[in-house]
């Protein structure tokens, strides 16, 4: 199997968005009048984003469902990707599973693959996704405004106790475990929700590195603080087995989660809530935005506030 | 250094094509009306597509520069870029460099940088490039039409040379791999001969992977073969003191030159030649196109057809 096979076989599939898919030096497509696009790129290492040995079919799944969410925070509507891979060596079994996770998600989305790259070195992911949304109506994380709720999606944490209990040796049962691995190996971005936000939430992102230091984000564009309240937060089911410190924190810091978290006016929270019921995704108001110099604090239920251990995720740390 | 550091201090620069840039978690950009976005992306992967000790001021100009020549053979007009960068550990002196090469090409094209992912790994580059082409303009693979010209921009075969000296001991004089070493490490993307061909040139690529594999795309998309003249190639002048057949099998199958390939119609030679010299560039009629299936002919001075011995690159071969 050469490059060329490669890439006929597993990665070119019949378009209709794209004017020009791939083939060429570049893809050609024309962008609806009247939108903005949104673009974002992430790029995914074997052994620092994912265990080597993971099921390619969830790979493919995840690789692309992290930039989903990206376009989900902004409530954009997903149009095209492209994907740069480098392989170790051409595995037909594993392409065949991972083009397939890929693109399964891709289709639920509407979503064209139309350009890529492929070579051979260790093992590394890079998709870069396009969307578009109506000008002046993305969602971004500077339009927080004191007194807005915070909301999240879902639940959190699950995804982060899969990763502590294998690199960790979190004390986790087989049954949660069994439960925490989808949600690290296959996160279901909110792309109908984020698409539903826009003119109901004045700051949306997603949750990749933890909800602390993502609504830290918030916090430091939008010019104010948050206040989230520990009773709230919505735990993942899987981890009631854990201490509730433990629990707590891997909801509160863990990453993967790909969870949104947004602010929004009291006025929206019957909207929101019905648009959740909607689009079948649970949301949970967890504290609320405050004046002050963009620091998160989470409080206990007498209103202290409780000392958090974990940061965000960094890379270079 | 961490993460959010490294971003803030060698990738965010002030732009003004990106309706919101770096630092959400997507950018925002309203193409022109009545364009195709030419969109192409490549992956650079540390041992295989650059030495490991490349001068990173060099390898940000490349990672850039092999991006530019996709679109410049689309004839399209470079907007905005992303970055997804893998780094074994944040070198400052590394960094400060790298971005320098890259962003002194991307000024010099108007291109912005408004999004990207960095993390750890294996050093690995991968660039996604945007431009516009007005619609229906765009220079494609299957155009070319029987008894068009063939050309090439510039010099072929000193990348390959370069190459070769190190890899597989070719004698090169170290005059000789003075001029070779910055068409490999400092290719320039031939942007504006590109835009120029549009309404011209039937067919174009840009030669990634040498020229006998490359003009093989435009064959079978446009249904075609080619005929090379051998005693036409330009061959680089840096290879003069090689072997005749040496020299010409890296002009013809090297790869690395970044030089345009590109079919017109023989009323269009003169223009072509304007357009050339106008664009500060070299340009170079090599054979011409034919019916038949597919096949690249190289012909010697005796119209008899010569072995060639280098195919393609294929990174699974």
């Amino acid at each position: 199997m050469n490059e060329f096979d490669l890439i006929a076989r597993y990665f070119h599939r019949p378009g209709t968005v794209a004017d020009l898919g791939v083939g060429d030096d570049a893809a050609l497509l024309t962008p609806a009048p009247g939108q903005q696009l949104a673009i974002s790129v992430d790029m995914l290492v074997a052994g620092r984003h994912f265990f080597e040995d993971v099921d390619p079919f969830t790979l493919g799944h995840k690789s692309l469902a992290v930039n989903l969410s990206d376009l989900a925070a902004m409530g954009a509507t997903p149009r095209w990707f492209t994907l740069a891979l480098a392989l170790p060596h051409a595995d037909a079994a594993w392409l065949e599973a991972f083009s397939r996770g890929m693109f399964a998600l891709a289709e639920a989305h509407g979503l064209e693959l139309v350009g890529g790259d492929t070579t051979r070195g260790p093992l590394t992911i890079s998709i870069q996704i396009a969307g578009e949304v109506p000008k002046g109506s993305a969602l971004l994380r500077g339009g927080a405004q004191a007194d807005d709720d915070i909301w999240v999606s879902g639940q959190l944490g699950a995804a982060a106790a899969a990763v502590a209990q294998r690199l960790e040796g979190l004390p986790l049962s087989a049954g949660a475990l069994a439960q925490c691995l989808p949600r690290l190996q296959q996160p279901t971005p909110r792309v109908a929700l984020g698409q539903g936000l826009r003119g109901l939430a004045h700051a949306c992102l997603d949750i990749s590195d933890g909800l602390l230091g993502d609504l830290a984000h918030i916090c430091q564009r939008s010019g104010l603080s948050a206040q989230l309240r520990a009773a709230t937060i919505p735990v993942a089911d899987a981890l009631a087995e854990l201490d509730h410190v433990t629990a707590l924190q891997l909801a509160l810091a863990g990453g993967d989660d790909y969870e949104l978290c947004f602010c929004a006016p009291a006025a929206a929270r019957q909207a929101i809530v019905d648009l959740a019921a909607q689009c079948d995704v649970p949301v949970t108001r967890v504290g609320r935005m405050a004046a002050g110099d963009a620091v998160v604090v989470v409080l206990d239920a007498q209103g202290l506030p409780l000392p958090t251990s974990r940061k965000a995720y960094d890379h270079f740390r």
